[in-house]
């Protein structure tokens, strides 16, 4: 019956119901299972959206919003009463300006075509990860994503300039402005950035842009102590001056299971190390940075702060590179089954926590596989662990050997994947009471009748 | 009576009432006019501070935080009936962890402080602007500040991990971590970065350092043409590779005038160009980045992008250079009542619409001077107008002249001094009423007694 609400406003061809909603999935890695919703829509524009909204507001009707469906903490997930936004009508990319250094886009967007877009008028919108070729600006946005290059350019957060979002009651909220400063009052628009679709529907953005980098360097290096993977970072981040794009740290046995599985992959450094660092470089001038950067390694080299070095001498032995660290397929298709994580911690105590895990989860019975690596300047660290079962009991034994050390720490249970349905038991690991309960005030304020994808986060 | 009130929290010495008020003011430029308010309390913790907001919250008593009274919108103005809060003994620098690169400072630290000690151990607090030897850090989050390096560092919001806050109620809400990511639910903190004093109190950060630059650059630069500063800022930013770090404009009367008052500002340029910029690029190879530097100016003179260029040759030149920009009072001394601004629009309209802005000034009677300047990379600009009179009329002639185009062309009344009380008349201008509805629900949600900071920014 409820569908029909939907008929003045949309075109028959943009909703989707009854036994069709069976070609539709919640998630990307998930296409066997049919979507379980009352019906999927498919607006083309923001006020087709806020009819939307004022409809499932008139009528109590829980919302989720769909984009690229790559999100990995259940944010999508549908218990089966929900109207499903899909945003893949919203694909417009609906202007670049070179001289302003923006990009206008509908949230439906895919990240890679923002990429390819920025790179036709050498301009370079710098958030990149694995799911670029899924993932759509509205997803990107609503989870505040991270990625590979934050330590240069910063998270979402800092590379959205304007947004366009329907809050619960229908309310267009558009603040659609291409200025890099507004203190005009409240930031309203970091409300909507990493809430995961609880607090408005992003419908469109406004990205800033950075002028594209013209040479790229890349290398391998080993380190025994994780004191000096610390020292180097200083030092390198210090001396490259605002090139160091990324500083990713693979423990050693992930290192060796990364490359073990074909040529594609193959170790650029022998297995001689405790930890590998994969660091990466942007500047403007191929020869000078080639040659600053090889001085900057051999001069680590020398002082012994690194054991050994292994710099990319082409565009490809870059892609070898990342390839190496980009493909977690590598880890997961040895395992029986997986469990990922995503945590973040202050940087210095890294090397011991994560050197504790190992040894504590080694002690869980089930474990098979345990692979830590991770964007090691943001103190953020993932971890792939291969387990015999899908009992609940073995998930939370390993879920709580991995988060009961972050509180006294001061760390957090997500650093860039978000809360969804899955971290939902372990938010007050990281968060006080008081911060639990001034987010669900905020939440109960600007959607009090709960219907933006609910049960998540909370 | 109710000074009575704070009796049993504090000590005598940390409350200032009656007579003794006359020795405390409300801004630093206006020393001469007594403090008009009920007390004035010296809390020298987040504890502290929480038990005073429990008791005015529960007696009806209005807040007003005063950190370095250095904020240019009025938003440490008092009506009489106020508690003020000073941040005065707040004054601890906790920690500096130098692998972390993270400072842990209570509100009332000095911004200039936090740059010795961050320089201390090789690292850099890159906030950067002309109060910072009065300005606190409580203030500069409360403002979102952000001033001169905000293009390779960004404004206060970027700059902050951690932050711990009193909300309306005496609640303590404490986000202290020293993560730099962090995708754990709602990043509340938000909520306290650039609201003014109008959600909550801070009273600690955890402050973003960066490895301290070990070279320093500077030129001045002539143009005609205003298309040729967006084009040379493109070049010089995409071949400095991260390391440009201000691009400040300067129209042609406005450098005139800022030179020509002592030897200490001589012109580094001659008085023969429409547009003076003043870049400055921070490295880290000494040797190097100056002749990289100097062969970027070499070429775009000779594909005549830029017309005239002088480096600076030594850090006193360096030091000569940014006088000319900072000294404000060498407009600001000769006009007999004077009007400043800070807008905010898309930078390839800059050009047109500051040249629009003088001609009309130049128009209204009682304008005397004109004075145009800014950041102009992050589409910043602040105009200083002197006036023959205070006369109400004539404010509000200035005010409407440079403020009402900013709506049409996506601008903004404030990039970074705030609403305040004197610019709560134009917020509609850039904001729009739903934006407006939605951050006074915000506002009543998080201070449904509307006791912080009352009167400021709605």
């Amino acid at each position: 019956m409820s569908v029909t609400l939907f008929d003045k406003i949309l075109d028959r061809s943009q909703i989707i119901s009854g036994k069709d909603l069976e070609t539709r999935y919640h998630h990307i890695w998930h296409m066997d299972q049919p979507l379980n919703a009352m019906c999927l829509l498919m607006p083309a524009s923001t006020q087709e959206v806020s009819s939307i909204m004022k409809i499932c507001f008139k009528n109590d009707l829980p919302v989720v919003v769909h984009g690229g469906l790559t999100n990995l903490v259940g944010s999508t997930e549908t218990t089966g009463n929900e109207v499903v936004i899909s945003t893949e009508r919203l694909n417009k990319i609906e202007e670049i300006d070179s001289s302003s250094r923006t990009m206008t886009v509908q949230s439906g967007v895919i990240l890679e075509h923002v990429h390819d877009a920025a790179a036709s008028v050498d301009l370079l919108f710098p958030l990149n990860f694995g799911a670029r070729g899924s993932a759509q600006i509205g997803g990107v946005i609503s989870t505040n994503a991270g990625g590979l290059r934050v330590l240069k350019y910063g998270m979402t957060r800092q590379l959205i300039l304007g947004i366009e979002a329907v809050t619960a009651d229908g309310t267009i909220i558009s603040s659609m402005k291409k200025i890099i400063k507004d203190n005009s009052a409240y930031d309203i628009k970091q409300l909507f950035i990493g809430s995961e679709g609880t607090l408005g529907i992003v419908t469109k953005a406004i990205l800033k842009l950075e002028e594209a980098p013209s040479s790229r360097n890349a290398a391998y290096i080993g380190f025994n102590h994780y004191d000096n993977v610390v020292s180097f970072l200083k030092y390198i981040d210090a001396h490259l001056a605002g090139k160091l794009s990324g500083f990713e740290l693979i423990w050693r046995n992930s290192y060796e299971q990364m490359t073990s599985v074909s040529h594609a992959v193959r170790p650029p450094l022998p297995y001689d190390y405790n930890y590998y660092v994969l660091i990466e470089a942007l500047g403007s001038h191929p020869q000078n940075d080639h040659a600053e950067f090889q001085i900057l390694l051999e001069k680590a080299l020398e002082k012994e702060q690194i054991l050994d070095a292994v710099m990319a001498q082409s565009p490809s032995d870059v892609e070898w590179f990342f390839r190496i660290r980009e493909d977690v397929n590598n880890l997961v298709d040895f395992m029986k089954h997986d469990q990922h994580f995503d945590i973040s911690l202050p940087i210095p105590l890294i090397g011991d926590y994560i050197g504790d895990r190992y040894e504590s989860l080694a002690q869980i019975e089930g474990v098979e596989q345990i692979y830590a690596f991770g964007h090691v300047a943001d103190g953020n660290i993932h971890f792939m662990i291969g387990k015999t079962h899908l009992g609940l009991d073995l998930k939370k034994e390993i879920d709580h050997c991995i988060y009961d050390g972050l509180k006294e720490i001061g760390g957090s249970v997500s650093a860039e994947h978000g809360i969804g349905t899955h971290k939902k038991d372990y938010l007050n690991l990281c968060r006080t009471p008081e911060e639990i309960i001034l987010m669900k005030s905020l939440k109960s304020s600007m959607d009090p009748k709960g219907l933006l994808n609910p049960g998540k986060i909370f």
